[in-house]
């Protein structure tokens, strides 16, 4: 983080919802260790989280960020969270970081430590790095299996796919892998050989004159990204849709993205060392689309 | 913890392999918090542990437990431990604690602060709860989903199976479902139909004169416990051997167990609901072996 101005860390006093005002938060150093031994976010990886793009001071698609956090406690029995104490806490650290033109808050809401039924929650902001690179060149993808029938998220709630947990080894596993098979990023197919998720990102494809994005029933994170992608795609004149999607559509597609907070639309070039089109002119129009919110 | 003697904290200076001498710890406040913000121990559940009994100042298959956290570093591409470190810090915080008939101490190696490549690692140890009734009267299994096919740690290695990593949310979940069902504790089952393993526990039934637990290639833990309950069980004229098993055969086993280190064995007394048969007197003698351990 040389050069860069430095991070804000505020731990919440209470970030579970409770009767009462928002009981605000502290802030800390950014250096200083902040949890426990015993907090169940780092022993179990039992926690959620969100990231949140900040541009020019304006944390974007906020609401709909929140209530994906509410939607991930309520998956993993957390207690609900005060969600009037995270947003404005989300607002005191733009307030005390100083001015980039591109930064993220990142929320961290764990089970807190052990047998003390109180949460953990804390908001870090952060410069962000320069993606500039990834948005225009594109991004080579491998697809790798993630070992679940697209039906899991109905059958299975315990396994918890749909929730942003802390538990992400997988994920770092999964993007580990493909470095090793010189490539950026990964999509997750299921075993029944369905388009999922990469990572940290939804996958959207240009099917003809449709933005189609795979449903997300399938067990995948709701984009909040993707979502606001496909409100930009209908300005545009794009139709959207939530389908079932196999890994042939994303080949036959006229053009790819993998969409996420902080890196945006980061165009597809390959797929498993196989090049594929972009379109380098949507794609600039969905990067200042996402840039632009001003919700 | 009222009434429990204060825990022990220690954090190893240097928990990577590295030239030169194990380079120490520092023994710290318990209640203090150790984990930065960007750790990523608690941002991505990316680290691995270890929990090791202790009785009568003796950590138990510490040797085994010791080996299989360099096996999981290898799985998550962690730098390899430092185990002689490891090891010293283990017996020093023996040392420091108070003595107690039964503790554990908790090995935690996480990747450590984003972009530092400084792994994080502690010992922490604590006098363990009481499970005579758990060890005695039995426990209440339910069978859960575990989503994967009983092939995925070989076809799909990212996916982590087999490692002990602090992702644990899904098992957190699965035993949140089991108390919901009235149940102590979960056995998973693979989406083939193979049984797997507990959420922190190996299975062992007893069918006729053997001992066998499933094979290990299928994606679960190599159990500390469960092998040493193997070697008990060799001493008491039994055969044992790892298998292919299923719901049925945990159905018509003679007895059962869910093993762990600090639980040990835990008969299980009923499945979805249905009672089953316990063997009191083998297990009693399989949890005096288990406690007998001198290394």
């Amino acid at each position: 983080m040389s050069g860069m101005p430095s991070p804000v860390l505020l731990l919440l006093r209470s970030p579970a919802a409770r009767d009462g005002a928002p009981s605000g938060y502290d802030q800390v150093d950014p250096a200083a260790p902040v949890a426990n031994a015993l907090d169940l976010g780092i022993t179990r990886g039992d926690g959620i989280f969100e990231t949140i793009t900040v541009i020019g001071g304006i944390p974007q698609a906020l609401d709909a960020h929140l209530a994906r956090l509410e939607r991930s406690a309520a998956m993993l029995d957390l207690p609900a969270p005060d969600l009037p104490a995270w947003r404005s806490t989300v607002f005191a650290a733009v307030d005390a970081h100083t001015d980039v033109p591109e930064a993220f808050v990142k929320l961290l809401y764990s089970r807190g430590i052990e047998g003390s039924d109180a949460p953990t929650g804390w908001v870090w902001m952060q410069q962000s790095g320069d993606f500039t690179r990834e948005r225009s060149e594109g991004i080579d993808v491998v697809l790798l299996d993630r070992g679940y029938p697209s039906t899991v998220a109905e059958t299975s709630p315990w396994l918890l796919q749909g929730a942003k947990t802390l538990s992400y080894a997988i994920n770092r596993a999964a993007l580990r892998e493909a470095k090793r098979r010189g490539a950026d990023d990964v999509i997750f197919v299921s075993s029944d050989g369905v388009l999922l998720e990469g990572p940290t990102a939804n996958v959207i494809l240009k099917l003809g004159d449709r933005l189609v994005t795979p449903k997300p029933d399938l067990g995948i994170l709701p984009g909040t990204t993707q979502h606001s992608v496909f409100d930009i795609a209908k300005l545009n004149g794009y139709a959207t849709a939530y389908e079932t999607l196999t890994p042939a559509d994303l080949r036959r597609a006229d053009a790819a993205w993998l969409v996420s907070s902080v890196r945006n639309a980061a165009p597809i070039r390959s797929v498993d060392g196989a090049p594929r089109a972009l379109d380098a002119q949507l794609t600039a129009s969905i990067n200042s689309g996402l840039a632009a919110r001003t919700t």
